[in-house]
């Protein structure tokens, strides 16, 4: 049984009809219902209280922390960040989406700036496969279509991925890597690119089928309980 | 001084009339024009005469190869082709261009099938800037856009590229890897995806400036007289 | 259930003395008892018969090939070497052991010499966990140590590893990638070096742990039926 | 013309006289000395003033940042240690030295722990090319031999290195990843393992050499004055 929770501000469900319309219960609520299966089990924490939620017990009974965050990363607190940071280093798996580039804990894994650009049109955005042996694409023929998503541009301001699954094109001719793993200490990351608020993409089965995937993949086959560095060692040999 | 030695089948010009219209003495007489200049010194081969043309001598002399081919590329005997990979591993460039995906020399070095999908309509090309630091892409503002080019479409059968110089998308909703570096023994190789032989790609002088870096690029460092391991060594402690 | 098949040449085993005390029954029955369990069905194969018994149809339901060899590379013909090749782009997973670095798949597969030096005496190996939270690595601790082993030195002429689980260090001072992931195609690869024929390296219990671990990861999770490129495509917009 | 700083924090030097007797006036003079030349022009940091000398303005006129530190990591304030890490991420290179992995820079741009094992001896170091044709490797043989240095054992946590230009053996049979290159934004990094403050290691002329190719390596070829994500673009087609 895997552990999952899944993260949603829950912001912009609220104040803007756009996206009411779309997730009147929340990203959260939609991700929930179509990840619920047999082997995974879902808890969801909003904004108003993920500092005291995310505490460092809850973390590490959570196989893997999926996160959408979009104008309250701030929010987060540094010592939240910091928390789930060292709670991936330790093992847990890390679901990075749409947005939630510019959140504290993807940023502090990643290290860099994490920019890119964007544009708020209803483009097309075709996902493509590149590595159609990998266990996120599995299910997945060659692409996935979406009617209409926000388009993301290059550069991407990531470190180079250790295994880039999708990248993505979109009607004005932006081109994107949208679905990208890393390894961070004993944790997986994955972050995948599509989910603006306004489109109903999380209820989209080939995107819901793409996460469960991701899922499975982040869950830590092994963890461990304190980051720290052995300490001086008797020489080997002798 | 850059010795570089530009291959094209130069057979698609002289048979087919919306080629020959574009480049009437051919792709490779197009590429030396426009990479001609101070630091690199240039000639060309054609299918005609390159199982005679690329000796061992006259490979061992070169620093890099660019190659261009479509409809030819069993004209390639397996021995010149395992000559340059071998040139290769030992310190040549070599930057492969478009359908030279299924050359002899590119699947030789990179151990996979090349496979792709295409499709020819006369789609735009924007071509993005993943790694804006890379040599290869300096001079280079976010993107290329081409008016028209051959569509490739993922999956792209070939190793995960060592650096991703640019990701490609088209009007029809591909996307594409299409700049790719790999490091094979001593030597450098690029990958660059646009090239149809129908448009004037060659001619656009951002592309020119793609090549001209990846010339520089690929130009090796050091190389090496054979391919040997060594043998059986003394203790390196004694 | 995992149908593994172990490949050995099965020639210094019964041509020297030295082996032969180590192996009187050939390394492929050593491998086959050590990898022995409920979830992997295992086949041997040897030199003598390599050309007939690695069919395209056995092939076609193997899902894991391991390879020991080291005098008789030139034993397996081109046309096999070529099936093998294809079967692993079309997902059959590939275990690459110690000398066979110079087998003709792993050669087909790296695009490279794959050279290396070494030195056999009877040096101490270190092998050293790089990625713990890695599948191959469940199991081991943060080393394995075995009294005596032969020594292989950088550079390992290898196109760089996709991962990198092992390295390790011999008492005369070499170190070596000695446990490297690739991906080709549909398949995965993962080469792992010790095992030279004098010692009882493939009796070590984490040794057989490492291999075991490989085999369950090499499986494949979607094979394809054929390698080919789609035809010319219509419009994937219209 | 590279403009380099060294930053050493220089306290083992003055406190510890088995430090004070190999590097009397610091190891920033004695790497001072042995890296200058005609191409780079080099100015010095000690501890005592790193927040007040590495401005913005400072670090925006650097091209490349060489950081040994080992006892007082939290000298360097939060403050400049994220106003180095932008400078990183526009352009700037960085080397890091030996312990400097736990440097609070060095850190951000990883983004995960950088533990090791590390062990106080005297064993011989072993340090072995692997990417012979990498240019930090250029004028090395196949090995750097030192005599004694402190060993450093894996699992190094670091996110994978783009690419992995040495790798050390320790007498007491550690293996290392121990010459680690990483691009991070617009910026390249360079770690390198040698460098215990007992030992000359940094009067060696090898050692002197890889930090001379990594100097020029890490020196940038664009930088971009500011962070920040362009925002919303017009449709990039219309």
């Amino acid at each position: 049984m895997i552990n999952l929770i899944i993260f949603n501000e829950f912001i912009d469900e609220k104040e803007r009809e756009t996206v009411k319309a779309v997730y009147p219960d929340g990203i959260h609520t939609v991700l929930k219902q179509g990840l619920q299966c047999e082997e995974i089990n879902i808890k969801t924490v909003t904004v108003d209280n993920v500092n005291e939620e995310l505490s460092e017990e809850v973390l590490s009974n959570t196989d893997v922390l999926m996160w959408w965050s979009h104008v309250a990363h701030d929010r987060v607190s540094d010592d939240t960040a910091k928390r789930i940071q060292n709670a991936i280093l330790k093992g847990m798996g890390f679901i990075s989406l749409h947005s939630s580039v510019h959140s504290k804990p993807f940023r502090l894994l990643m290290g860099t700036s994490c920019d890119l650009t964007w544009r708020e049109e209803d483009d097309f955005e075709f996902l493509w496969v590149c590595d159609p042996w990998h266990p996120i694409a599995q299910g997945i023929n060659r692409y996935i279509k979406l009617e209409h998503e926000e388009a993301y541009g290059e550069p991407f301001m990531i470190p180079p991925p250790d295994e880039l699954v999708f990248i993505a094109a979109y009607e004005g001719g932006e081109a994107f890597r949208a679905g990208c793993c890393f390894n961070r200490g004993y944790g997986k990351v994955f972050y995948f690119q599509p989910g603006h608020e306004e489109f109903p993409t999380y209820k989209n089965p080939e995107i819901l089928k793409v996460l469960k995937n991701a899922v499975k993949w982040a869950a830590p086959q092994t963890r461990i309980s304190e980051l720290s560095s052995p300490n001086v060692k008797k020489p080997i040999l002798l």
